[in-house]
């Protein structure tokens, strides 16, 4: 494993980082003041207060290079705040998930030129791996002795399991009303998963009570969240190197906290910036569930401001009800063209069977959320379904396998026998 | 899709298969007496029904011509009996599966050199989806009308979701007294999972009568088994590929019907005649449960001969009292100086906290007895603990929540503030 620097020494003002720590990333820098901080275990603007992004000073990367990586993230190591021998350094290398040409469900949806890319089937099986790997290295890199997070789901699940493999102290936060399977997810990887007595929300908090209290605790969507966040920029890269080093017309991407749509956007710019990629038009779309849309409310009304909500949908893993990186998905999808819709838990059922059916992925949620959104999107015309489309598949439908378990099952139950077989008329 | 020639025109005497629908492959051998028939939908040959196996006439294959392919298991499509446009056809493209340097396992387990290969993530998340691939090719050019299985798992699970994607009608027979997040696994993907009153030997029966009633029915693992088993050889030309073209010294590989295990020596086999790894010794192991354990008695008893057993055990998947390619593994690990052995189902269920604990990959009760199997053997000296070895994970913990839940959980329960987790002791 690669040696880490105690925490201690690591300040805003100086720091013992080793050189490289985080690749190309030159500093911190403020979203909304632009003001700009070093590199650290830092997520708001001193000045402001706003939420900080990682900066970079690129050099020249080929499709070559990239190519020539493994098939993980770390392919796009030169553009992620990780150091040039982040493969050495044990974790899940996650990513690089398939992207499937999805000719059934485009006839289903009349949209003539289809593709899912399907992160499913990474490490834990959701998107989270990718920006919990990113964590994970800028944790190891400022020497932080507990990687952490709140959770109720997915992100529990890729933050055990990649503490794990890297040998690190893990502690998972989850509400002790949480389903035991899904505890077991998470247990399973790591001793130290806590129950708190409380909702997300009460999680969430002593969460952020316990990052300001202790040392040396990197919390991945807490203090070390803006390099977390850029491991979401790996599924826009791959799908424009999968295309064939080629942009979507149009990409449909579900919003939670909005940061996965922002990260995939910036992805895409700084393709077209490093000359990877032709400079076209693309639209974003935002997939949200009725029961948690408060982006969506705020794309059809027409204004800036996102009025928060409390969720109320199957769709748990999209249910932030007041999403930090919301404005921005309001920006981007107005900026290029797309838009942001909501759609119903029953609309979310159906779009979950639609997939498995059509393309053979079994998808959670969320993933049921941004089929059926993708549906709506063509039927209201927001959605041009002679363009080339994307559609992206966040997770696995194993882990919310209540939403689905009523809604499919056998087709018939016979005798162990040809006749009964012939007579039940199965096919 | 691709072109399909109707099935009827495909007989042992004469065919109107496309050319080169079955890639480089020459005709079906007996394993048994070396008789040779055509490729068909056969399974036992003619002379003495003995099990058949794929022949090829391999051409020149360079190392930089299966680079150059996907990251699937199509990379590899010269050496398997498909057509060289597999990749057109829809499908789920599994395979190229990480290959996880294991050394906080190694530390465990006394192993200098250790290496997982974990198929969990497969787009079903089995290693099943690689076979199911190979019977889908088949049963697509013996214009096969349906595709189907019995199965009472992962099986059921990938042969489900690779005829959703295919567009091919599939019908998936279980026993009726499936446990329903089971039967959802593979209902998700098709309208015609049909629950069979009886156990796992009486839909299995019923699966042989109706693939002798019916035409034009493909059973992956009945009709089309030959071109189905091949798919088992990409595990070994992945593991040779990662570990940079290079066989490893030992492999432990799980035993359920034994066909993994040869097809994983078939393909080391072939990789040293083609001349693309370097000819050098290696010991092949076998892992099953004690509850279903037949090829590790004959093992140790230094027998030929396999006495089928009741199966007893939590590793479903391994479940097979009878296996058919039994006396292939007991030949294979005694040529190549390995074994096979047996574990109780408490350590089954040490091994799968083992490698979840220690490599953050969760995995069921197969892999969970691979890896206790492999503890097994280096306690009893069978294993070389200096010597380079790898483990095949073939399934996905997920899938087999029930073993594990009353072993891992919450390490306390707190109120949701700062003073209860100080309080606690977590770290």
């Amino acid at each position: 494993m690669r040696r880490r620097p105690p925490l201690s020494s690591v300040t805003t003002t100086g720091t013992v980082l080793r050189d490289g720590a985080f690749g190309h990333a030159t500093g911190l820098v403020c979203r909304e003041c632009g003001a700009t901080q070093e590199l650290g275990p830092h997520y708001a603007c001193a000045e402001c207060f706003g939420p900080l992004e990682i900066a970079y000073d690129f050099p020249a990367v080929t499709r070559e290079q990239i190519e020539a990586g493994p098939a993980n993230i770390w392919r796009y190591k030169a553009l992620l705040p990780v150091p040039a021998d982040i493969e050495t350094s044990p974790n899940t290398e996650p990513g690089f998930t398939r992207l499937l040409k999805a000719d059934n469900l485009g006839r289903e949806l009349g949209i003539t030129n289809l593709w899912v890319k399907d992160d499913s089937t990474n490490p834990t099986n959701s998107f989270k791996d990718r920006v919990v790997a990113c964590a994970l290295s800028a944790a190891v890199e400022f020497g932080s002795k507990v990687f952490a997070c709140p959770s109720t789901g997915n992100l529990a699940n890729a933050v055990a399991a990649a503490g794990a493999r890297a040998g690190i102290k893990t502690v998972v936060f989850i509400p002790s009303n949480l389903e035991t399977p899904k505890q077991v997810n998470s247990a399973i990887f790591t001793e130290s998963l806590v129950a708190v007595e409380g909702n997300y929300d009460d999680v969430n908090k002593l969460a952020s009570e316990i990052a300001g209290e202790e040392d040396g605790w990197a919390f991945v969507n807490v203090n070390v969240r803006p390099f977390y966040a850029e491991g979401s920029k790996t599924l826009g890269y791959e799908i424009a190197e999968q295309l064939g080093w080629r942009l979507p017309d149009q990409i449909v991407i579900p919003v939670a906290s909005g940061s996965q749509l922002t990260k995939v956007d910036k992805a895409f710019q700084e393709l077209i910036k490093l000359g990877l990629v032709e400079d076209k038009p693309y639209k974003v779309f935002g997939a949200q569930a009725e029961g948690c849309g408060p982006v969506a409310t705020a794309f059809k009304a027409g204004v800036d401001a996102i009025r928060p909500v409390k969720p109320d949908t199957i769709a748990k893993s999209l249910a932030i009800g007041n999403p930090a990186d919301g404005i921005y998905v309001l920006d981007i999808t107005r900026r290029t063209g797309g838009a942001v819709e909501e759609v119903t838990d029953e609309e979310i059922r159906a779009g979950i069977v639609l997939l498995a059916r059509t393309e053979g992925i079994f998808t959670e949620t969320a993933g049921g959320t941004t089929l059926a959104v993708t549906k709506k999107l063509v039927e209201s015309g927001l959605l041009d379904p002679e363009l080339e489309t994307v559609v992206i598949n966040t997770g696995h439908g194993l882990k919310t396998l209540d939403a689905i378990s009523d809604q499919v099952g056998p087709a018939a139950t016979i005798a162990p026998t040809y006749e009964a077989f012939a007579a039940a008329g199965i096919i």
